[in-house]
């Protein structure tokens, strides 16, 4: 267990759903290209230079922080920074997302996907934490993709709107599946445990993909591969934060594999997601980033409907459903920070 | 009230829960690149020129009837027909989907959604249908896009994965997004009768973007307008099917439309599905259409899981839970026919 200097802030406390000051927020993809700042130090080239740049990365973590007043940062790298360290072939595509050079097919392409030491591997995302934490006045979450959402991208060879090629692995070779997933499973808690270590505070998986699958195929082939990321950083002691998109109807199972908090997409309002997911976890969520683009009176107005549908359960770090748009308006996010400080009420349970 | 001659088809009882033989299967966009016979008599150039043609609409119509022995057909067409007859200027790129000219974004462009004519806009869409009808043994099912779904097109010009300008609209102007709506509504009520009138025994409205949204913005800016549709076809008689993609969460609300059948994707198991839809209504699904990618063994298998979640249900349509992939087996197809018909037990209620 890794006693944080943070264990008293709001959004830790949030997370163990203890009684709180304020109610916390924090934006997924806060650092990104809707901050002019961010395109200022970001750079042209791939987005995996910059990450490698721990330099940039750490003050990119930072910016949102400076500008928003949000009660955490969040790493600045990605879910597939792991699989490329290791070798595999991937790279990120401005404007597609990630693509693999030669995608996972068979049992042959297991050993392109070794185990992931971060101290040697990836360096810089050690090096970006401990620059930002040396900073920070609020918690660093650190993160990783679980281990569907990755391997998703590898065996597709890219985004993918149906899955078809990973739900073909899934369902016809099952051995071959759980093998896989089991590589990337090890190497998302490699990679968790080394961010913790270095001093991120919490930690989030993102399974941004899951919504892909029906909650039989969640079950059966990925739950218990994420259940064993999240189990594996229980003895670190820092709140887990397992999220997904279009999961609603698996909301319980994210639950229950293990996370202190359950991210839920805007789909889900929050008192519905609170009967799925049961007492004691907490929940994060879930203001639509859409209607962050509609303007400061509409986005002000959902960033109400979240607190109210929260009802002051002290269980609650307020963020979208999903990731920031680039075309987002700081301010609008700005004022969205300023409504849940101002306005979120938190109930003593 | 139009009688129809497959009054008493096991599909149209199973829409209408009543007593069948067989459990009636169909497949969402059964007719189309998966089969060969399609791709030797489409032809090249835009698919709104062979839905211009009805003597080739109509045999694509009725091929996949003629290959898998389904239990209805229906019609070849696509969702932006009627916006593209009144000269709205949408066009369907190949891979794409449909592309529009000149977005939908202020009130001055209402007036390019000037009210539909079928007999003079669609004459080949009436055409379509009455040559199908004439050699089908088996109902044909009509169809046209919800207001949502085609809303979305006009406003972001394509395809969209965010569909953040159709949201602005939607709450930052809500007069104009209301009347935008209810010009769609009347587009697809006037098709929709043409269409019953020339022989269809059944329409389905199909929302395929509804999931974008959250169940409160469905209820408010949604809703009302499918609707309005649904209702205006309830003096024709003929069953109708309320489809979307996603929209496990307001499913109650797509049934109280006003639909005999909601249309429920794979996420959602039809025994939870039939819970939230409640008594009296049937439900048409939800095989997840890249299992057939998998293979002839793994799609059997999920279709025998979709049939055991029903549990004999007299109001239930066999169907993928979203439409066939190009890339599909019609053999494995085929095969998912034979073991619903052979396997799919019907109960007397």
């Amino acid at each position: 267990m890794i006693c944080s200097r943070f264990d008293d802030s709001d959004f830790v406390r949030a997370c163990r759903g203890r009684p709180h000051e304020r109610v916390p927020v924090w934006f997924m993809r806060q650092a990104g290209r809707s901050l002019p700042e961010y395109r200022a130090v970001r750079g042209d080239g791939s987005i995996l230079d910059a990450i490698a740049d721990a330099d940039r990365a750490a003050e990119i973590t930072l910016q949102p922080v400076r500008r928003y007043g949000v009660d955490a940062a969040i790493l600045f790298s990605d879910i597939v920074v792991p699989a490329h360290a290791v070798g595999f072939g991937v790279d990120v595509v401005p404007g597609t997302g990630p693509v693999v050079e030669r995608r996972f097919a068979t049992r042959s392409d297991l050993h392109r996907l070794r185990p992931l030491d971060p101290d040697a591997d990836t360096p810089y995302v050690i090096d970006t934490v401990r620059r930002a934490v040396a900073e920070l006045e609020v918690p660093l979450i650190g993160f990783a993709g679980a281990p569907f959402t990755v391997a998703s991208y590898l065996v597709e060879g890219g985004p993918s709107r149906h899955h078809t090629r990973t739900k073909a692995l899934m369902v016809g070779d099952e051995a071959l599946w759980h093998e896989l997933m089991g590589r990337l499973a090890e190497m998302a808690i490699a990679s968790l445990v080394s961010q913790v270590e270095a001093g991120a505070a919490a930690v989030q998986l993102f399974d941004s993909w899951a919504g892909a699958l029906s909650p039989d195929q969640y079950r059966r082939s990925v739950a218990p591969h994420s259940a064993r990321v999240l189990e594996a950083l229980g003895s670190t002691g820092v709140p887990r934060i397992h999220f997904g998109v279009g999961t609603g109807e698996f909301l319980d199972q994210m639950g229950d594999c293990g996370a202190e908090v359950v991210g839920v997409d805007f789909r889900v309002p929050l008192d519905e997601a609170r009967r799925r997911v049961g007492p004691g976890r907490a929940l994060q969520g879930n203001l639509d980033p859409a209607v962050v683009l509609a303007g400061e009176s509409a986005a002000v107005d959902a960033a109400r409907a979240v607190l109210a549908s929260n009802g002051g359960h002290p269980g609650h770090v307020f963020n979208l459903g999903h990731g920031v748009l680039p075309e987002s308006d700081p301010d609008v996010l700005a004022r969205v920070v300023q409504v849940v400080h101002d306005e979120g009420q938190v109930r003593c349970e």
